[in-house]
């Protein structure tokens, strides 16, 4: 049997499974280990692949998912937030020199975006936007049955689209874009600057604020969480506004924690993305539906990359 | 020899063009009349096709570019703008019954990407943007060699995309799109509204004002002239940042009677651009440049179009 080993490269965790190449999404076997410990990152992802190379069975190729700018084409990753030293590193041409395979690097929203198109919530569609919302915001596009990736696999980065000028800073330093109002980090602002501008609420004293707590207390009825959430709710439905007028998909697929808090922000999402298209037909058809896949996302989604590219 | 009729249908004018389908981009024949005149819109332009018809030469199909939204999977227009009586109207269907060969109807804009990625300033490249700016913005977008058209064809519609949801308000109704800010209608609202709140300009009392005269004041000096194509600028670099976030284009190709202004609306641009984007390398190797194609645009995108998707 042919196999495909994929990786999912995070800043807490590395994951990598073995698939059957094609026919079954359940791994021959895989396991998770800590991204820090003894020896480099590198070195740790080059033995877990070693650990778990399948006896026995060719290995197609190495499809690896990691969460920053990476170029797919030439398997170099710009920058790593979260990995120190990882700089313009030519990550797939030595994942592919030490095993002798190919091996391909993508960004994870586009993983998890391909994953959710051929395994998970949008399958059978052409025109796909996936947005998974947690401390940033991810996406990734299919458009016509392809992954967009633009001239150096750095597009459909859309948390860092402006939607107000003049708008809240944002984790890259720019104000005003999308991450900036409806991230967790950018809610969990939201709320700290208005804390500290001597605004009641139950949040105060609590020491680790972060959006689950804020959504927890906005269910409570708390004034200040719930405006929070209407806020990134009605950011949110803007920035999909212009997704939808820019790429016109038949489904968005929402995945993320923040996501998870439903109708908080859900409800002045759609509020706002109703207010704001130029045309019923961008939103009559449309399919809105929170993400399938969950943990497994990111490997599938490599699976999913790597049955397009590699040979079976 | 094989041919290609294209058709480049407008609120004024209805262009008609015999094509080789091949080899030369000189049509064998061409002629426009009035849209309006004896007889609607659609006998009109049946009459113009039939009088091109070429004698002894086979005709692969017709295609057919037309300024406003349209379904291109199905041939149907969806309104426009300007020609009463063209609603849900199965375009392509008449074509094709009426013609016996296989016909094409495209949203202009896209048509215009089209031919000058195949025939003028985007050709070799994978990754286009094009931005026509005059009256109204029109866009369109090659990503990865494949015209971007989206579930029902309503794709890359970017000038009604939100740079500020309290701007200005937007022709269709809508506020803070980027045709709101940087179209002519937009840069000429700006000027009517600070006239009409007394602000002194050497525009006042000039009956039928238009972006070209506001240009013309501006580059005398004229203060408020110089401010409208600023903010013009300004909003269209914050545009064009989202665009690059999203698509990651190695060119941009601009065309229209605005972008003809030159410096006085790309200089703004560039430099909102530049403060704008997330990272130098969406902007290190991008191409900003002129469309070459100029009046021949859509009838060369319509051609392009055909190429792709009749047989030769």
């Amino acid at each position: 049997m042919k196999t495909i080993i994929a990786a999912d490269i995070g800043g807490t965790g590395i994951r990598v499974a073995v698939y059957p190449f094609s026919g079954s999404t359940e791994p021959l076997a895989q396991k998770r280990i800590p991204t820090r410990g003894e020896g480099t990152a590198v070195e740790r992802l080059v033995g877990l692949i070693r650990e778990l190379w399948p006896a026995g069975h060719e290995v197609a190729g190495i499809s690896a998912g990691f969460p920053g700018p990476v170029n797919p084409y030439e398997g170099i990753i710009y920058t790593a937030p979260n990995i120190a030293d990882w700089k313009n590193l030519p990550l797939g041409q030595i994942l592919s020199d030490t095993f002798h395979v190919p091996a391909m690097v993508g960004n994870d929203a586009n993983m998890a975006c391909l994953g959710e198109w051929k395994f998970g919530a949008a399958q059978g569609h052409r025109d796909v936007i996936y947005i998974t919302i947690s401390t940033g915001i991810g996406t990734g596009v299919i458009s016509n049955n392809q992954l967009l990736l633009g001239a150096k696999g750095l597009a459909t980065e859309m948390g860092h689209t402006v939607v107000n000028p003049e708008g809240p800073l944002c984790g890259c330093g720019h104000p005003g874009h999308i991450e900036s109002y409806s991230s967790g980090t950018g809610i969990t602002s939201f709320v700290k600057s208005q804390l500290a501008a001597g605004r009641e609420s139950s949040l105060r004293g609590i020491s680790r604020l972060s959006a689950k707590e804020i959504a927890e207390a906005a269910v409570t009825g708390d004034s200040l969480a719930k405006e929070a959430f209407e806020i990134a709710g009605t950011y949110l439905g803007i920035g999909i506004s212009n997704f939808l007028h820019i790429f016109n998909p038949s489904i968005i697929v929402l995945g993320g924690g923040v996501s998870q808090t439903g109708s908080l922000i859900l409800d002045p999402m759609r509020r706002s993305l109703k207010e704001r298209v130029v045309s019923e037909e961008y939103i009559k058809d449309l399919v809105i539906t929170p993400a399938q896949l969950q943990d497994n996302c990111g490997l599938l989604g490599c699976l999913a990359w790597a049955q397009i590219n590699f040979k079976e």
